[in-house]
């Protein structure tokens, strides 16, 4: 079963928009609260107490059929997406899950049963990060169209973002890269526990989450007035970066840049705290691999490569069309 | 000028990811603020005492070129389009805006220079309601689609919702009614202020925004346990509905019930406290029109005629391919 059929009777197109929103709404089971503070108004009403903390992390973030994941990933898979993509990003900003809306495209020719599953996917991953789904709304799209879009809220004491870190912090990254497009980039958890325990962690400095791969994303973390020298031998080569190196003849470093989709945390912190939090780190989180990747310095934005003091740019950047 | 181009140098295909988001970004204007609040970083993040009430509303709406809008559509009122009929969902609930994420799926065809009209129409209708458009993200999508995507969150004292009418209340509706498709559909002020002052009102007791039209939003309104017996000659019918009517030949009452995107407030208040409620608005919004169009009684969601005593069904309501 695909996301698209051919099949008028498994099609939306032979429901009511009320009948489809009754059967999403229904798959995403107990991610979503009844209403008031879940569907069924104009708003969702929520309790401003709710989260408890002084700062409001607010992020969104879409799947589309076709570029994503294709038309025979599972709805559940892509559901899941949709919603982790998102929580990395909360994950990055140390902020614990609260509340998020969903927005359907949705052409005729789109399965239902496939968009249950899809909602099935979202809501387990939803429920999982104990986030609620608390509304959303679906619009008709031209035939062969299916996109998801997930608007977040998630709440923090203190909050991480990018451009914070200082000259000589330590730079780390979680988890291994590479290779997504083998399983990863559908298949993953995002690292919420890692980022609300980082964000506890006064020293660290800055965060951010890997989506478009490191040799794209170190420029966003830095921000214009640092450099960040690596030692690229240490960077964690997943299994699937190495396959890939095997199969299409490129170093598997280059597939850990810039491949993507790796929803890892790329994190600085104070330098002479960086043998702590690495301890600290590996403590609290035996199971996620932690690299100390290098250090920053003075400079605009550039990944440099330790060996070579050369600037090291991403791959594949280039015109939207 | 049209959303999407034939010339390869005017469309969204000769820019990066990057430039688009600066180019959106800067048309946004002064209804962005600047990061670590704003757009460039993982989340957007912001205080929890923004807004310093006791509720948040939450919501989110889409538009799409071909469906809301059409190819001839100039940018700023398509962008304003999105914006101000997501802010009367929160009018409905008597929210305050607050913040919101503006996602964007674009094809390579998308003319840039309409975008960035788009954009600015979008933040000019945001500014105007004090609203912030905090962060977002774009997505490349297929050949002739422009989709726009808006999740706001408003704050309140109290909210006002659906489904919590009592038998005898009085039906009330501002605005005029139908024939939206003749320009109001694009070009209406979202009733902030109105839903504000309704919601400070405790004799009102629920309220819903109509924009599928009367007679498809009111059981929403009433809820499962209620009818609403309304007289049918007093419904207030726009000149576009009346203009309608004698082009096509309906009845213009029918077009003020089903032609949808009125974009008006449709409340139910407290029998004996009607009279006062109506004067005190009537004095609060002098240009506002107001209609008592009848009162609530026990029964399931219909909408009955005064003058039969029969339920009218809302038209047009199909499937959804």
């Amino acid at each position: 079963m695909g996301a698209l059929t051919t099949q008028a009777d498994r099609s939306v197109a032979k429901l009511t928009e009320e009948e489809i929103i009754h059967r999403v709404v229904q798959a995403l089971g107990v991610a979503t609260p009844p209403f008031p503070e879940g569907p069924g108004g104009d708003c969702a009403i929520l309790d401003t107490t709710r989260g408890g903390r002084r700062y409001r992390a607010s992020t969104v973030d879409s799947v589309l059929l076709g570029r994503h994941f294709d038309l025979a990933c599972a709805g559940h898979r892509a559901g899941a997406k949709l919603v982790n993509r998102n929580l990395s990003d909360l994950a990055a900003a140390g902020a614990t899950p609260s509340d998020g809306l969903l927005s359907l495209l949705l052409g005729p020719d789109v399965d239902v049963a496939w968009l249950e599953d899809f909602a099935h996917g979202a809501g387990k991953a939803a429920a999982k990060a104990g986030l609620d789904l608390v509304g959303g709304d679906i619009c008709r799209a031209p035939a062969g169209m299916f996109a998801g879009t997930l608007a977040l809220q998630g709440f923090a004491h203190r909050v991480l973002t990018r451009r914070t870190a200082t000259v000589g912090d330590a730079l780390f990254v979680t988890g291994q890269l590479g290779g997504s497009l083998y399983g990863h980039h559908l298949d993953f958890t995002p690292r919420l526990a890692e980022g609300e325990w980082l964000c506890g962690q006064g020293e660290v400095t800055a965060c951010t989450d890997l989506s478009d791969g490191l040799a794209k994303d170190l420029p966003g973390l830095l921000g214009p007035k640092l450099d960040a020298r690596v030692d690229l031998t240490t960077l964690p080569l997943s299994n699937a970066a190495q396959a890939l190196a095997k199969a299409d003849g490129k170093p598997a470093h280059e597939h850990a840049l810039n491949d993507g989709e790796d929803y890892e945390l790329l994190f600085t912190v104070a330098t002479d705290r960086a043998d702590f939090l690495e301890r600290a780190f590996r403590q609290a989180f035996p199971l996620t691999p932690l690299t100390r990747l290098g250090a920053t310095e003075a400079g605009s934005g550039r990944l440099l490569d330790l060996a070579t003091g050369e600037p090291v740019k991403a791959k594949g950047f280039g015109h939207f069309g």
